[in-house]
């Protein structure tokens, strides 16, 4: 897999290079103009961090806990569909990386390899990313299978009653390739183990979901979910402190910050933006984290100094996989860790409740200054 | 006519590549230094949408009236002259697309298809865009042709009392194509129907414009125009909240925010920078639309969020035509409609109404939160 | 000279086409980065017309004075040495064009055409400007012979007390072309007529500021300056309010904001972006004109808009000069004239005084509406 | 050595024409994606200057001191490790330019030339840059060294714990020649004096500084310091106007505002953005010095604005030795000192108590005046 990569970009560099465009163009590729995607790493850019100095940094410790789970560091994973398409192992690779990092994953309602499988590849707490079916039962049971193989918690996606137009996948008419299927519906009748439908001139993934997926979801399916399964809850892809305030009134476990990746809607806000309005409406009642453009140690530091517990990586870690499977992956979250380690040694954090509020700026606070 | 192309940029490209430099560098370009096309699209893309989750998206119903005529979806079509240029069957084949798509179209008064011919091509309601001519008597006959004819509204253009400089056209010497023309005046005396004049080093239209069209155009000709005919009066061209002011005092029917998809005056603000204080000063008294830059399905939920009753497209019903005609321009609407539908679905609006000005807000509006 | 250029950066286009380096990288180089030069175009393009509607604009009167004497449009053409490297007629060129078009040329101490031939080319008022020599005598007589001459204003450098490093011209080693000479010095001791003198390896102009102009010029040497002739006094180069209000107190009759094309000292601001708190700081007591970065004719209404009398154009004369001598000037001029007139006419305005303060703003003012 | 640069960039470009990679690379590149690197620079560009005019500014004086000792003018030369690399007489080169434009040299604990031959090498003040080795006894005998050799001040840098992750050095792995080495530690045992380790995947810098370097070091250590030496103790790496209050309480003799020139943690803020509050905080108690991104005389001009003694240069000083030894360190500090010269001349200043805070403004402040 050629010298190792000293950044992300650089797995995803390499990514670019070696996987089908098919699969490459629906890992990379974000919604319409892709203006959120850039936004996603632009607004980690124009944060400054503001170092103090004279610390004894010898010892560092990034532990942290996720809705009461121990992680070794604050950068978990978030889910990916399909990660078969970058590496044979898939899933399990991610699920065994993550073992021996001692950090969390989500795991995809649609991933290639079930729901048990995973499970059973590493003995380590995991989440799963619920979507919610037209199929209200198969989605009852699909949340039961993930309760009963040890997962800790539901990650309901709420942002995604119809799918976001990612045009590079309309141009390849983009469909799952045919050795693979979304393997959590294997027994389900119909088409959904298929994973994408013939959608004529548009996504094949798209197809599937105005097809298949439940676009009546509302807040009180919370509650109907909450009643089909133990598990806590997660509402994945809150982007307003006004829904915040619903979720808590709703009683989730937590909120994650999340704009798909920019996936769905192209021009929302950048989530490391969207975060300190959120955190603020939350106001300490739950956890809050947030996924979205983290590709650098100082991003997971700027996040946590605005409130969020922990933050999640989509794309770095299929790009880990696309390099090396579970090495890769092992390897993106090692560089990550690292980062975020001398990003709290360079600004005199020794525990994470070092890491202030005042220790992260905006570039533009500097001008009222001048 | 190749792929399907998947946004109104491709479309555009298609048209570039395949049309007369001459009729392509018309239609795209704008005045001097093309700064306010370029702001046109930029300040769009400054406007950040903000999505409310978990609401029952599965019925969105998009339809609205303008001055009181129903249309399927708030996007209408602007006027745009000499679309022969861009294919054959031109204004006809625009009309038969908003008729099979159930939205407006204004017709231009430099149409290559006459008024009539264009009333007759497709059932369903239209506005005629008004030019006042120096020779009024030619003006007042148009105006009352266009009443016969069933159209349901003036719109007349106030921002060009000269034609803005457009460099490409000077360049081309930019002439109307000799089996070409301004068809509405092809009864009418002297060279009001070739459309273009000998400019000398100058664009042939500027010339026209020049010659022809009326530099004392005010205020009270606005009631001069309500005294020839009985449609309801747009004002095209608005860009201050100071002139809505007076167009309301004047009593005109609606205000459509236009900088004439900038090719009149550079530097001039976006059309959607210019809008809330229009909206504000107008207080609900009338209807306001706007244009210019439009080509997102998320620019028009912005428009309406900050005000606009529905926006117009230019342009992009050019590159309609050019691509394939009457399917070429349903398939821009269509294109359009569903991106309007996604970003309805995506921030959890089921009805027009429910988009809310707090939906939308500017980019900038997050530094101060850091 | 090929087809006309259709504004003014096509002239300049040609001229770096045709020009030998050396003359070109003179006239069109700014200080070091070149930020400041990049800053006087920018800061123009970020400001926003504001265009009043529905007004008659059949006739438009550019008409003004300055310093009481009459201009036919407000925009005048500022000192430019050397213009016979652009075109063998040079400064003869440039006055003849300024006849032909009714406005003001100021003419530089260092042209290589004599201040009475010139004066002798071409009926209409003129300005001279002036360098304060380390000989202070033969500065005087060259002011007593602009008088003579029939000029009608001094205009006084004051921001070069050393010239400003222009690297181009560093790298050129720049000198005078040998068969010119600055004229006005023809009958002067010592080497005042080469223009140039060995700079080693910096730039020849350079060494021959350094040897021959006066660095101790201070206010009170206005006072010197009126003792020795009548001609009204215009300070060319203020930066500031605080200096406009010396400049008041002084009794200058007029103040002229000015950073020297950007060729003196980098990252100054633009000037159209200093001129407001110097209008404000003057308030009406004297003339205020602008000069740096005018090239579209909305410039000069911007810098109207904002106070300014009338506006000043460098490098544009020395692009016209390039293109065609008197014709190229002169095209320039009607160029920037037409558009001027346009800008008006699309703005509502018939007369300068129409032109108001409000019919601009900056672009970031549209921000906090939305 | 080609003809001679006419500005810093141009040294830079030789240098990067004619040094091995490995050197080039270690001696320009920044922490990560090198936000703080542009910005470094940027942040001097967004400044704009103020001048004010007709002062006699025939003659003008740069002398200062830093610390009571003497200086031609305030641009002094930050401490750069392994100036061998570059050019054979490395640091002894630069101690001589230093001496001949006399200002002051700060050596580098990591020099590739010894602190006595350093201090041999030229008659003027000096000072040294000290790490703090985990080694205490080590640590002292190096301060002692520099005390007994005539040094006037050691300048402890307190931002480097770990060293930052410049990425270049990592892909190259970089290594010191093998026929240079950290001269101070010649006698120490263990591998002080070979520069950096076996990195393995990393660079072996950073290896070196993760194995021998005192991560441990606090507040507390600068008393330690005072006790070891009698040498005044200017603290390297403030970077926040708390810290600089920590500093004061700690009775530190001179605050030295750096980001390490970019190399440490990647998204702090420029250090000219950083000055006001930190100038503000320390409130005239102490000296406040500044480097970064220093590469035009208007930067030292800028700082010396907002409140800082001095600046220094680090990179540019390598580019010099690697352009022509001695003399090339000679000319990057001559260019700077007229650059600096000139934009007194220009400001109207002709001594540094004339360089008010009033001449520098931010670009934006213009904004608010349209
Ligand atoms: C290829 C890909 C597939 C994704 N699949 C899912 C999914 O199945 N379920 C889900 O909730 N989110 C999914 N996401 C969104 C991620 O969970 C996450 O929100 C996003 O990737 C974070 O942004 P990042 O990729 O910039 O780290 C997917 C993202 C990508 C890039
Ligand atoms: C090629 C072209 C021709 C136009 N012709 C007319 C016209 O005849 N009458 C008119 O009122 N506006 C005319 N317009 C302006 C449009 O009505 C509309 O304001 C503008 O195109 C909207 O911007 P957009 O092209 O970015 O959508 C024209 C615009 C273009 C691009
Ligand atoms: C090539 C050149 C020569 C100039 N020579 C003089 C001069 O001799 N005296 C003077 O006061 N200003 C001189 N200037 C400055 C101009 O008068 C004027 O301030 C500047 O050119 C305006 O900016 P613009 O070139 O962007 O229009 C010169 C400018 C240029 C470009
Ligand atoms: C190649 C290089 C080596 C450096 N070595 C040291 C060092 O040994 N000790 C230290 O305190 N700072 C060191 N620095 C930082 C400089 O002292 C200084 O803070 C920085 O270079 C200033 O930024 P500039 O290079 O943009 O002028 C080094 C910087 C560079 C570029």
């Amino acid at each position: 897999a050629g010298p190792e990569p000293v950044n992300i970009r650089e797995f995803e560099a390499y990514a670019k290079a070696t996987l089908p465009k098919n699969a490459f163009d629906y890992y990379a590729s974000g919604a319409n103009d892709m203006i959120t995607l850039r936004e996603n790493r632009a607004a980690f850019e124009r944060l400054r961090m503001r170092p103090r100095i004279l610390r004894d940094v010898s010892h560092v410790d990034t532990r942290t806990t996720v809705l009461g789970d121990p992680v070794a560091f604050p950068i978990c994973v978030a889910p990916t569909a399909m990660q078969r398409m970058a590496s044979p192992e898939g899933e399990l690779a991610t699920a065994r990386a993550c073992a021996r990092q001692q950090t969390l994953m989500t795991l995809s309602s649609w991933s290639t390899t079930s729901v048990e499988d995973v499970a059973a590849a590493a003995p380590i707490p995991k989440w799963f990313q619920l979507y919610v079916y037209k199929d209200r039962e198969l989605t009852a049971e699909l949340a039961r299978r993930a309760e009963r193989a040890g997962y800790k918690a539901l990650a309901i996606t709420v942002d995604t009653p119809v799918l976001g137009r990612r045009e590079a996948d309309v141009r390849n008419r983009f469909k799952l390739p045919a050795h693979l299927t979304m393997a959590n519906f294997a027994g389900a009748g119909g088409s959904h183990a298929e994973g994408t439908k013939d959608g004529g001139k548009d996504s094949g993934l798209a197809a599937y979901v105005a097809s298949l997926i439940d676009r009546t979801l509302q807040w009180k399916d919370v509650q109907w979910l909450r009643s089909i399964c133990n598990l806590p809850i997660v509402v994945k892809g809150v982007m307003t402190p006004e829904d915040a305030l619903v979720a808590m009134q709703c009683g989730v476990d937590a909120i994650w910050v999340s704009n798909h990746g920019a996936r769905q809607l192209d021009t929302v806000a950048s989530t490391i933006e969207l975060l300190p309005d959120i955190v603020k409406a939350v106001n300490g009642r739950c956890e809050v984290y947030l996924d979205g453009g983290v590709c650098r140690g100082t991003d997971a530091f700027k996040a946590l100094a605005l409130g969020a517990r922990a933050v999640f990586i989509g794309r770095p870690v299929l790009w880990g996989l696309a390099h090396s499977g579970e090495d890769g992956v092992y390897q993106v979250l090692e560089l990550l860790k690292k980062e975020f380690e001398m990003a709290m040694q360079l600004t005199g954090c020794t525990k994470l409740s070092d890491i202030q509020r005042s220790m992260v700026t905006h570039v533009v606070s500097y001008q009222s200054k001048i």
